[in-house]
């Protein structure tokens, strides 16, 4: 069976074939389709990822270890991932979607990958998906930029559009509240293209710019 | 000591101490502090109620799945839960914060009990962590409004302005990309008051205004 090839290759071995079939079931098949599946993988990647990161770097912060796992776990990488592990021809589709290209979509194998974690996660206990994801990810670690971890939301915003000839972002304050000593700003990042508009809001404009960037830098990663 | 009564409340002994004191340090007071504990915590916790709601409701789809998460896990109810333990008496602070009633505010309230998950994970593995989230947010599920099951963001947000007798949101589409039979529509959902401006993309501008909606009902629960 071609799904047996699947679990030699993330090294696991299901003791209920059926959430892996359910994992590999997309809604346009039939139900039980892996949307549930995709909500609990989601959440186990990112604690996983979390867990392997916190020991690998020791030393940086808080906001570092965020920027990395954001670096690591995304669309794009869930993607190719998906693709290296040949999961678009597991996954079973109804017609339509078949047809207009569903097992090559990223967001589809994104999604998958994320289901068989939460279908791992179920049948073996928390470890064992931990496991997988430590294998799947571990290899990325190496190629990671390491200058994301110097680098400011504002500055890999700018960075980013500069990167693809678009125009770069304008922040403006909306909202200053509070007295001197305890005041919050709002800002918002406007990024013209891709029509983007975040908010952001902190402690002093350059922190709320910050945060408004961190997020316009985000969802652009995973609009990708 | 004290630290005792906590590992008492939430039934959980530590092999390491310290990492329960790390734990309980807030920026403000010293090296090593909490702030990379609570990286870590925020998705043990998000991970461990993921896998509670998800067997606790067999029957509801991801996204009621993640109106339900989103409904426990927030800084209000972090906040009430780290009061329960009477976290904040226990959290080392710097002179400053201190007198500034950082043993009371919210965020921090919520961040430290992040940090003690992200400690008892390290310290136990992740499912000592899960028993100790299922053991504080099971009492929260008996209290769960059952509407946010059936509502949808824009009934929700509506709902939330609503009740605070605030304005109304607007939802503006910005643009709208793609040929007739593949569509990508950007909706901003622009709320006067708190201001905040989010952008939603979807197949169609429904489902644009839906996640857009959805983003900022999210934030103004995280703002409280």
């Amino acid at each position: 069976m071609a799904s047996n090839i699947l679990c030699r290759k993330i090294g696991y071995a299901f003791n209920h074939p059926k959430l892996l079939r359910q994992a590999l079931t997309h809604r346009s098949h039939s139900l039980p389709h892996n949307e549930r599946l995709e909500f609990l993988g989601d959440s186990i990647l990112n604690c996983a990822v979390a867990g392997l990161i916190f020991r690998r770097f020791p030393d940086v912060t808080e906001g570092d270890l965020s920027r990395i796992r954001a670096n690591l776990v995304n669309q794009q990488a869930l993607a190719e991932l998906a693709q290296t592990l040949e999961l678009g021809g597991l996954i079973r589709f109804g017609e339509g979607e078949l047809k207009s290209g569903g097992d090559r979509r990223p967001s589809i194998l994104a999604d998958t990958l994320e289901a068989v974690l939460g279908a791992i996660y179920l049948d073996g206990g928390f470890p064992e998906a931990e496991r997988v994801v430590v294998s799947l990810f571990t290899p990325l670690l190496q190629g990671l930029d390491p200058q994301i971890l110097s680098k400011d939301p504002k500055t890999l915003l700018q960075e980013y559009l500069q990167s693809r000839r678009l125009a770069l972002p304008q922040y403006i304050v909306v909202a200053a509240t509070g007295e001197a000593h305890q005041q919050q700003f709002q800002v918002e990042c406007v990024v013209p293209k891709p029509s983007l508009r975040t908010a952001g809001t902190g402690a002093s404009r350059r922190s709320a710019e910050q945060e408004a960037a961190r997020q316009a830098y985000e969802q652009l990663q995973t609009q990708n």
